[in-house]
């Protein structure tokens, strides 16, 4: 019986030997192909998806009830060439704010592959190595990674012992090594240099293995160099003030002897476009003479041109300052909030306010805004009191550089002011204050006011003229003035 | 024998089923292990790696040799506490300038997470679908992924019949499902929701299943509505002229009247801060009169400011007009390249141009700026003659609406030019041409010229006051002029 058993066993032994080694390769190719499987599945659900897609145009806006439509304050002869120059500009408006870097990219699931999704920012020209590259894939003979650019070139220091490395120096770099470890050194050593110049546009790079795909951006951006402005340490040396006159000096004197009343040695800035130059003397007074009847967005734009100090205040000739007009208090909240581009107060009591809600709309048609009177936003962080909003009062302390990046378009002559916030909506950060404000001086009858009338209040020439600009300017269908 | 051979292979069987079971559990264990393993290991190679990292803070920079250091320009009485406002402004100007937008963010691998890695833009306070969500995981018995905001709030509008969801209005969404597919319709319902309204600003969505996360970004953009320029139909509703006078009325007079041999009818716009103001007259002239030797840069800034047309382009008061001015050549480029936006000619055949290599620096020191004259970078697209560079010569066209973002330091009272550009860096895309010139008016006898002169060249004070303004404003630590 022994020896039966040992050979039956020893039988057995080889049988099973070779059903185990059969069952095992079945086995381990089955889960093996498990590994592998996770991802063509995963492309083959996705092939709608690629990484890169173009974002949808905007489709046509909705004009609220009650709005202008602009196209019919168009003279109809000139209409079609006008459209035609307003497509236009509109094509090189958007050449000059978009690029690559606004496409749509998406992460693919189950991708062996490591990239930096955002962040990775190289100055024009200047070899910048790429963080976060890596491949961590299953167990291969072989890895082989390609990454494609077009608008630089790639390289890598590593040296080819033991990785291949192709197109070193070009748009396209593959590199191939046995050993997972070695490649991800590689990878880790991989410098992306732009071959053009230019102040912020931006790359895609593509990064390959096998069936998998990574795109990512590159942005290119030549640093600005910091404008700041020193401060000092005194109001005068904060703020200016900012004013545009017209016709009315007796206003214009009453509004500084209140000024200097509590602020002696701030300096003021003039605007004026009289027909009869009348000289406004007084220390910390310049006074700017332009042509007559240049307009009101003109003066404004002359006058916050000549300022110096970091924020300006804007008042109107016939304001009144009183005790509650704190400019320090202003301030207090630009400097806290330092994100503020312009912040108002309230004028006898009127604390004037309004949102803009704006729709691109479809490319031929433009877009739909509507203004809404006394709508705000949240409130300033440690300011409850303070409101963001679109615009604000004809009375406000503004950081003068943002304004000058927007500037009070010379073109509107008389009555305007929402015009301004238009012009800025998303470029100004625009905020609204009940605890700082200044007073109206009492009508008087002053004999130039008829004259100054005549001039100030709009003709139904200035509205079309004003509807006009937004068709063409703005690139708008219609305003609704809530 | 027969007998004892079925006996034998039935004993080897059975020995054989049971060495089968153990061994195929063992390889299972191992490969379905295999499966989970992927990710863990991963996860431990890639500790140092969170998807989300600060960028590290720029080093010292180095000055070139000859660089001037300009703390040496500051008084040491003031340094300490001119640093300290210095320091802060810089706070400011980073808080307006960076958000969590400009953070490091790497797409980890091997994750089953599908999600948008750029190009989701939401206006504020307005619901936004995310696009591209999606989980792609091996068979589980239950899928539960998670979703955190910080500054907006997630929602999704699916029925809560087969997908649990938890959080749905808040800052954390939590969704639960047997099935993939319908986990995955949930997703393509989420909608993001910003709670506060910026202009500019970001948010980083975290997006979680089992131990994966991947971290995207939200822009939250307000639209800017466009500013576009009627460029009307022929070169007088292209182009103005800008220029500033100074005690120098007979050259003023001769550069007007070159310039209405060739263009009779296009509109000039005058600064003019002299002593004893004189009027020009003459059609299409508008003449601004400052307070006297207000000097160059608010000049140039008073000027630009009135300027009505897409373009101006800026000549000095002593230059000619000659056959070669072709004003349309320039526009023609600018045309061509929308992102340009200063373009540079030739000034009696010297076609002067600067690249400016800068550098961010250490926070505490600041920059270190070399200017590069004669340096250029690549030729424009279609213009092989016309080059991009960093500042260009006193005859140039421009963009109205580019120049004034950037604007003329009223500060810089006289010689002042390359500053316009230092400012202007990394905001204003600018070029060289040679194929377009003016000319300078011979040198004369005139009275005033003398007087001219000791106004114009600065004395050892006006060279500090530039490099004490450098130090500050433009947060550097040295300038090479080069």
């Amino acid at each position: 019986m022994k020896s039966v058993n040992t050979r039956t066993l020893w039988r057995a032994a080889v049988v099973c030997v070779i059903i185990l080694a059969i069952l095992y390769i079945m086995t381990f190719h089955n889960c093996s192909g498990k590994l592998r499987q996770e991802v063509p599945t995963t492309q083959t659900r996705l092939a709608g998806d690629s990484p890169q897609r173009p974002l949808p145009p905007p489709g046509p806006c909705t004009c609220a009830d009650g709005a202008e439509m602009l196209k019919d304050h168009i003279p109809k002869d000139q209409y079609e060439k006008l459209v035609q120059r307003r497509a236009k500009e509109l094509q090189q408006h958007k050449a000059r704010t978009t690029s690559v870097l606004s496409r749509l990219l998406i992460a693919l699931p189950n991708s062996p592959l490591q990239y930096p999704i955002q962040g990775f920012t190289v100055r024009p020209l200047i070899p910048t190595p790429i963080p976060g590259l890596a491949l961590h894939a299953g167990q291969r003979s072989s890895y082989k990674v390609s990454l494609n650019v077009s608008k630089g070139v790639l390289t890598t220091q590593i040296q080819a012992e033991d990785v291949k490395v192709q197109g070193g120096g070009g748009t396209r770099l593959v590199m191939e090594s046995s050993s997972l470890v070695i490649l991800n050194e590689a990878l880790a050593k991989v410098s992306y240099t732009s071959t053009v110049y230019h102040i912020h546009t931006g790359d895609l790079a593509s990064f390959q293995f096998e069936n998998h795909q990574a795109v990512f951006p590159i942005t290119i951006k030549q640093p600005q160099v910091p404008v700041l402005h020193d401060m000092g340490t005194d109001i005068s040396s904060h703020v200016s003030i900012a004013t545009k006159t017209f016709l009315r000096y007796p206003q214009l004197k009453v509004m500084l002897s209140s000024l200097r009343r509590f602020y002696s040695n701030i300096e003021v800035i003039i605007a004026d476009d009289s027909f009869e130059p009348e000289n406004i003397t007084g220390e910390h007074i310049r006074q700017y003479f332009m042509a007559s009847s240049q307009g009101w967005f003109a003066g404004r734009n002359l006058a916050v041109s000549q300022v110096t100090t970091k924020y300006f205040l804007w008042v109107d000739d016939d304001f009144l300052f009183t005790e509650n007009t704190k400019i320090e208090k202003l301030v207090e909240v630009m400097e806290a909030v330092p994100e503020l581009d312009v912040l108002g107060g309230t004028v006898q009591g009127n604390q004037f306010y309004f949102s803009l809600l704006y729709e691109e709309g479809e490319e031929l048609e433009g877009g739909c805004l509507h203004r809404k009177s006394q709508d705000k936003f949240q409130s300033l962080p440690g300011y409850p009191k303070c409101f963001l909003a679109s615009g604000v009062v004809n009375f406000f302390l503004a950081r003068t550089d943002a304004v000058q990046r927007v500037g009070f378009d010379p073109q509107l002559q008389r009555v305007a002011h929402s015009e301004f916030f238009m012009d800025g909506l998303g470029s100004l950060l625009v905020a609204t204050c009940d605890h700082v404000s200044i007073d109206h001086q009492p009508k008087t009858g002053h004999t130039d006011n008829a004259r100054y009338g005549s001039f100030r209040n709009p003709g139904r020439s200035d509205v079309d003229f004003k509807l006009q600009l937004h068709f063409f300017k703005n690139h708008l269908k219609c305003v609704k003035y809530g």
